[in-house]
């Protein structure tokens, strides 16, 4: 009973990547290493846009600061665009400096919230350079044992930092605030949840939206839940897309769960989420044990196949049968767009479009990381820390 | 470390009972029976108010509707002020008729929307009778299947169904609305969160609150953040105690987790809700399987302890470990007033206070869980449905 | 890179439905009816034996004792007979005597320990009448409250209560024992995972096996890899399907995390199970608000969609790319066999064996859901309590 | 109703140190660092015995193979020796050679499993200079993605690389296999949870045992349930102490959920595990943010408050409760041990013993950080990854 998406319903389709997936990562175990890891953020952007050029799927590249600090920004812009991608959200880092050891924008001490607000500062400045719309703010700011802070004290505080930052950026600016359940503070986290990312931004303002980062939430959580609530209340800024089964986040997005995915997405273009320029989609996974550049091909591939069979789910019919209470019949109808192979019809709209008819398979041809392996000997290659 | 509670800090705590807790209840596998259940409402306040009786902390019992709906309501008044209680919390019921099986306030059909709406106003009516406050509400909806309905349009429906309540509730009457992560429905549920319902309560008004059921959280939720990001906007209107270890949620407070229960009375007392009348204490429980009279008098006795070594913190020397970032020291001072065994100042508390020392023991000792055993013979026990 | 099951793998495929199935279920909020349920067990395999009718998957129904308990078991058989069914396991119930409140083979009381055998005699009995091969063990025994009982010493009651009942059964027979997580009980249960029930079985003997129920674990844990140990331990005795996301168990099976579903079906085909008499796979769901043979219709369709999605892994393929360690490659060969869209395949199948192409459109279209709700007026209708 | 602990009672514990805990340690956020981290294991161990100087509980190091790498393990003897404690056990370390980016001893790799066992022999050569009796195997094998490799097969690699590692260890020694719900492995874990443990230290024999690491359960496990059954069936070799709120599990023991502590404990005293050189019980903890010997102050400490409210159950009266069935009564018992404070007995248990009365105190006033921040300068802080 599935409908058949249109080429240009599947056109507005735009995923950002993030620079850091190209990058060394791994657990606190290990980094494992890999031949032909990029060593700056100009290697980065080119992997970046071999992702873009076998999918037509990944226009923009998402930005770490400072892990991509360049000397000179505007060559940074310049390289992106010759490589046909553009450079995207700009996101801070307030976990790797030594004051911030106990937190940053929530800290206890004036100075080091002080130091976490000009950070963002600073990011503001890049993203005047780079062009960026968005500064994402991920927080890893918690307590590691229950009395080590208070937890009221910081979300005052927290709401303090936020508002320096918001009253810096620009009209066209946005500033998305991300909620994480754990990680790195393990006993409680400033922004753990959708609800107080969300009363933040409302007394932000308009340009203060959620980002809801698939794998941040407590077992069990419907997430589509969320989308549909926050789609709603008009605050969904971005997606943080990646999966996991029950910790680490970073998986490829639709690999632990794809009926979750595709739940997501079917609540995404339900709410007119999907094509929004507002809503951003950007992955944000590492690739511990596997090839990065083909993990981040496989990563866009599984959302353009979760939003192909979104499409695919005929809303009149599910209307009809959600009026009746028909619960299986609804069910089905939901389950027939999932079941629905869209693989050929995705090889087709590729062929169409000029692009490999598999993505995946083209890439891995082109001999790119063999050349890559070869060409890039010497210096450090780039981690979470660089 | 740890500082003593005043008398005058520990007389402030007031601890609403159930009337439910008093009937039967059990499993979906089995509903136990006892001798000496109540079979009528009247019954089930003359075993509550033994529970005040013998701690001096329940003074009031909640109302479930219609489960306690009797003739008169007057003499229902009347006969807990006899014994020296008062009625409390009017609970609504959306979960027992067969009209609701697929939703109430949130029915895809607006004739079972206003079906459920209309039993709320019902409710409005016995508070004029009883003279309650707060008309809690407690939704059953959600659904059970991917698809089976639109999450976003329920949410829509909710909103409009809420607000024909809340406009008639009049100036002195709160409506708090509780949230739940799963049960009865196990797809989706229409407020699965202290979002959702804040955002709610947020669209209604200043007399709409958010209820905090202990029980209700997924997993490794940090429940004392709620509280304090609740207290801290304002918008936390009463609690639901009880505890679980996985699920079912209704196990007596502080029994599955009791330094969890501490930690949140800590952050109730450092919010200021603790002694505030707009944050109502509440329990809400079942005995499946222990003595229904005990088992409430060991609820309010475990939350009065948790409030006591919570009282015993010492937050002058905790303020200057947390400004000095000394993990190790903040920890020890939080867990000092854990530590520390309150019984014997509650013994001597209620000595002079002319309670029992030992309320379960006197309790015990008084027969009168014999005596209605041997009175309440025949007739129909009262349970959750009835 | 999918390959393409063959008539006869498919063929392999037999799943036992519940006779509880098609009687009223719920939850312990409310259990609501449905015209047309059955009133007898004769009524039960009335139902069972059109889930069979349509799809040709389901030749055997599990009964439930006492729930089952017919006078004439030999009438109840020849019926079975006449309908083309043939009953299977019977499952006890150790979970609605008043006696069992507290425990029953694990009881701390000699006395209600001997009942509880008792009871799994008389299940014996009926398998001579019934020819059934399986005695399902499935204990509710646990405790609520941490001191309650000891954990301990209750183990080893239950050990020495199934030895006497497993001394009982006959050559020909199997003792069958299932785990799960919670519930009824919600502090401990006596037998919560496979490590539990497999130790018990080894100490019992080769006839004794492990049932695993798909929703009877913690969240995040990784099922398919239990199937693959015991089957390697050569103790995978059966299978109870359904689904859950959070808790309730009793979902239709697949609804909640289909991917899950099939992997749990490819590792029991990597292992040998698929197809094995020794591995019985059975339906234990409940239908609380969907219509109860269409219910278990969509049930074993879905098993039948896993396995042939199972049957599709290239496996060969797969090997190489393991040995290889590629990661990505194996991974994709694993979706792509979950990518398939299996249902023109089995389509085809069913057409070729003179079943419905599409089973549950012929069964709803047959008026077999009015004519029941016709005639079956009057009576008890069955629940999980008769 | 509680009863009072004998000094001999309290003597009875033991409590191993992890050498690791002295070093740095974090997340793969971020490896904060702190003036005086020990640069070898010379150093390590001088901090270890301060724990054991404070508090008499501490009377062994566990080392870590190779971290703890030195040129004369005599020295390294004799040092521990002149400090006043002993070496203990000996963990391998499979996770942070490059080979073992897929695995060590389930790796498909014939080369690489012998690598892997190889260390281990190594291990058992340290444990002839040590004197250490355990060899500690905690495996990080399993693997990110569904289909990366057989679940399966790696079972039965597993089983024969442990059997070759078995046949090589000395009748004095023990083998104890530890297991792990997730991390660094992120879809499956060769060793997720007891049972898989337990059959393979079946397989191997009677001086195989299973680890139990506090923090390796998925949410809602009953770990004292598993430390009861392991007890029971003879196979629980040691503890791995320590906790978490959801995940990472390396926060200090007691910190998370001191009542579960607690209900541990008692199991292990119930179980006659507490006091037998055959149940060794260690710390496995790290401490990212706290200042790290008195750290591990703190755990000890908390292990030991824990073991004496476990000592201060009345048991008969437990008993008697348990025989009658009353519910409330034995909670209430149970309880009443925990809400014990019983540092003050434990103040003059130390005084008697001639060890400081609060051990962190004179920890802490001894000038010993001081000192070894001003010392320990240059070199390499030690941390995970030596």
């Amino acid at each position: 009973m599935a409908v058949t998406p249109t080429p240009a319903q599947l056109d507005r389709l735009q995923i950002e990547v993030p620079s850091w997936a190209y990058g060394n990562s791994g657990t606190r175990f290990r980094v494992f290493t890999t031949p032909g890891t990029p060593r700056d953020p100009f290697e980065k952007l080119a992997d970046a846009a071999e992702v873009h050029r076998h999918t037509g799927l990944a226009p923009t590249v998402a930005l770490h600061y400072p892990w991509d600090k360049v000397d000179d920004w505007d060559a940074l812009r310049r390289h992106a665009e010759d490589l046909g991608v553009a450079l995207g959200t700009v996101n801070s880092n307030t976990f790797q400096d030594d004051d911030f050891k106990f937190g940053s924008l929530a800290h206890p001490d004036a100075r080091i919230r002080r130091k976490a607000v000009d950070h963002h500062l600073e990011c503001i400045e890049v993203m005047h350079a780079t062009g960026s719309r968005d500064l994402k703010v991920w927080l890893a700011d918690g307590t590691n044992y229950p009395g080590q802070d208070s937890i009221r004290e910081r979300q005052d505080r927290l709401a303090e930092s936020l508002a320096q930052i918001y009253a810096e950026i620009d009209e066209e600016h946005r500033m998305v605030l991300e909620y994480k359940f754990f990680e790195p503070a393990f006993y409680h986290t400033d922004i753990p949840d959708w609800g107080t990312s969300y009363v933040h931004c409302l007394a932000l303002g308009d340009r203060a939206k959620v980002v809801l980062d698939t794998g941040h939430h407590a077992p069990g959580t419907n997430i589509e839940f969320i989308v549909a609530q926050l789609l709603r209340l008009g605050k969904l800024g971005a997606f943080d897309f990646n999966s996991r089964f029950y910790a680490d986040d970073d998986l490829i997005v639709g690999a632990a769960d794809p009926f979750q995915l595709f739940r997501i997405v079917v609540e995404l273009i339900a709410g007119g989420g999907y094509g929004d320029p507002d809503v951003q989609l950007v992955l944000d996974q590492c690739h511990n044990i596997e090839a990065k550049v083909p993990g981040q091909i496989r990563s866009v591939l599984n959302v353009q196949e979760a939003i192909a069979k979104a499409l695919s789910l005929d809303t009149d019919a599910l209307a009809v049968a959600r009026r009746d209470c028909d619960v299986l019949l609804a069910n089905e109808i939901m389950m027939d767009a999932y079941a629905t192979d869209v693989r050929p019809l995705l090889t087709e709209h590729r062929a169409a479009k000029g692009l490999p008819e598999n993505p995946m398979r083209a890439f891995l041809d082109s001999g790119y990381l063999d050349r890559i392996a070869a060409e890039r000997v010497g210096g450090t290659q780039a981690g979470w820390g660089a």
